[in-house]
């Protein structure tokens, strides 16, 4: 991903680091992927009856990383509060998608990699709303 | 939109009352689209560059109000916290639009329309905020 | 929806004709919602294991038909050749969306309410193209 | 991106060359996460006026890129037709998008990176095309 190479190359000065940016960016763009690449294998399973709440999350769960990849991206004016609330919506699917793949990941490989794709970005983003709290104090002092 | 005949079709129980979810769905699209309409429409102003905070917003509030929209449509099984916190975020996004949208009220048609989407979007994103937490509640008796 | 009320408000002269443009991305929208909504009912049937194709084909036809209104609501500078591509992307989902749902009709409403969605969306998309080439033709005059 | 892990893990024997496969699906991604940041960083320079077709033609192509990102996705049930229809589409939007770019380049990095990032992916949409013109002649046989 160019991701680091396009925020070098914005006019503006960013307010938040980049490396954990890039990083969160990445992580929900990857997590939609496997998201919907989960869904699609669990269609093509003889047991798909069991896997259908798990189709269904992991559905929400790509929306979900998909749309918070791209208000992460915009950097030109930030809203703290607009992006913190989609960060904490990205955390609650990503956690509530682990866990259901968790169920299946004996039996399912691509739900094994899911699941680890989701706790990987629930936990970037909730680096990445510490990283908005601390701005926000420190734009108090 | 066909949202309630879709949802008379549905094979399962509905556990939430559809009214207000088809009017909460209908909403989000719709909000979804004038953003998207509202953005290109300030790019297309001379004074564009008063406008970029705008621009960024409606971009945001677009993607949020879609996928608000999608996640909403799943009705086969709802997960209800992953459902609220992405409602919590569209109400925010949807408020910050509104307030941004506002500033250029008085100057620009499309930016009155799209306050007035979000101003729509917000209110019917918390009633049905509440109605997810009464079923939570009905659910503990 | 406001398209109508937005196009009204839109700063450029539009090139394209707005009653076909409005009709086109409403249509679209609405077709986006009804194939996410058929795939969530598919994914809520007994007979899952038969509407795998049919769950697949619903899921690219919305990511395809949503994708397609956004390219239509952006207006301030038509590329003409982009806008015909996808439009054709969106014929061709329509037309193998409607052929899969035709399938499973005499089962499922969904399926009905699906098949005749997609067949309207493709008709006017159609029509639009229709609209862009003689638009291409007026300018070489 | 685990796109290649994740084809490994899926229940169906898939026709299409998966290492073909998931390379352009990382194109598309890349494209699309590139084509967001260039419209976010052209609406932040000051000669934003002069960038307005350059920020649409992106919006357009990162809708373009994601949504074929996800239909190359989904492997279980492939309908070529579709799936070149769209891969022509991001073909257009992509060559569009780096000609918009090439205009830009000598005055933006973010640009540049962005002309390169979609003649890329071009290149392996078209590619991706000839193995699917390939694949159908093959079944013909």
């Amino acid at each position: 991903m160019k991701t680091t190479e396009m925020f070098a190359a914005h006019p503006r000065k960013l307010t938040l680091d980049t490396t954990v940016l890039a990083e969160c960016i990445n992580a929900c763009v990857e997590c939609a992927d496997v998201c919907t690449s989960c869904a699609d294998a669990c269609l093509g399973e003889d047991s798909v009856q069991r896997l259908t709440r798990c189709i269904g999350i992991n559905l929400d769960c790509a929306d979900i990383c998909q749309t918070t990849a791209r208000i992460l991206s915009r950097q030109t004016d930030v809203v703290t509060q607009l992006l913190r609330a989609q960060l904490e919506s990205c955390v609650v699917s990503c956690r509530v998608c682990a866990q259901e793949c968790e169920i299946h990941a004996e039996m399912h490989q691509h739900c094994r990699i899911c699941r680890s794709a989701c706790q990987n970005t629930e936990k970037i983003c909730q680096e990445m709303i510490s990283r908005l709290s601390e701005g926000a104090r420190t734009s108090l002092l």
